[in-house]
């Protein structure tokens, strides 16, 4: 999405990276995604890729708003890293063993479930309250959204992707509905997922 | 703080409000403070009143950012209101008895403890642990300073006031310490009291 709102092109090295398939990632010498190769430039961590791209590439469109103010959006990117991630991870995190190969079951489960402490079934079976709670929690994107159709104002911004990459690692991963269609966030997401000629429709969904 | 912000001088119309004089704000056609008067304009609600002082007077220094950034702002204003005020309540509400006045004690420990469903005591009893989520919690803005002195960037704007706001509200409640000297946030609230020749350290504070 950060790529697209920069116009620029890009083309895939990986078709995917496996749970199991960390030594893909070596030549960026770390083991998440995302990464990018720009040239001879290796960037990983999706925060550090869009300061990159915005030092980088002028552009019309800024990825932090034309103050440069990185300060708000890292706020917000980091509200999204430690509270909404992780409310939205547990409501999904068991469906995640259905959409990815039997081999990395074992690994999936067993680093998970020691992150959680307990088993996927049992971090997931109270989900709806979770979701209750994720309705609270998302009660300041509401009151954003109550002055302008974006975070960015009347265009995304890099707090809007930030956002939509938790509720699109949701949507590739589970059917669970996160949002009620009443929601005005739902009608949020329907415009994240239109932009760039509906790039983010083209991600392989389980459902929405 | 957002009035000093815009270089506006201001004097009080009322010497404070308690829960019993409610009545002092009925030219307000509501009950809450903050409220200002501007010739015969009367607003009340910080965000309400930050928004009238950014669209009536000119200023150099912006509450909201030069693009008229008013939806990240809303967000953290939205954020504090409903995650880190609440938090903060759990630590000091029991406190606020012992500043206000004893006449006041009916009205406040009848209507708190309905809020919270417990006795003001028992809100409080377990604040060493509430405060360790509040740490969690305040992450966000620890991130946010790891790229610039203020929210706003290099110099305070109205997400600063917001957050500041709310520690402020504990520092004139409570002795109670909300914040390790070693967090960066602790930093930035030194910082704020500065402002504006030390504005705010001049509030009747219990200590800090």
């Amino acid at each position: 999405m950060a790529l697209a709102h920069k116009g620029l092109e890009s083309t895939s090295i990986l078709e995917g990276v496996g749970f199991s398939e960390k030594h893909k990632l070596e030549f960026s010498n770390q083991e998440l995604v995302p990464v990018i190769k720009d040239d001879d430039m290796i960037i990983s961590d999706s925060w550090d890729i869009a300061v990159y791209m915005e030092k980088s590439y002028d552009s019309s469109s800024s990825l932090f708003g034309t103050t440069g103010d990185f300060s708000q959006v890292k706020f917000i990117s980091s509200w999204v890293d430690s509270q909404l991630h992780p409310l939205i991870a547990r409501c999904v995190v068991r469906d995640i063993l259905d959409v990815i190969s039997p081999s990395e079951h074992e690994y999936f489960r067993g680093s998970r479930e020691k992150r959680f402490g307990k088993r996927l079934e049992d971090v997931v079976a109270d989900r709806e309250n979770t979701r209750a709670i994720l309705k609270q929690t998302l009660y300041p994107i509401r009151k954003a959204l109550e002055i302008a159709p974006f975070l960015g104002g009347e265009n995304p911004n890099f707090s809007d992707y930030a956002i939509f990459g938790a509720f699109m690692w949701a949507k590739v991963t589970s059917s669970f509905q996160l949002l009620e269609s009443s929601d005005p966030i739902y009608n949020w997401r329907e415009r994240m997922l239109s932009l760039y000629d509906g790039l983010a429709k083209k991600a392989p969904a389980v459902d929405i």
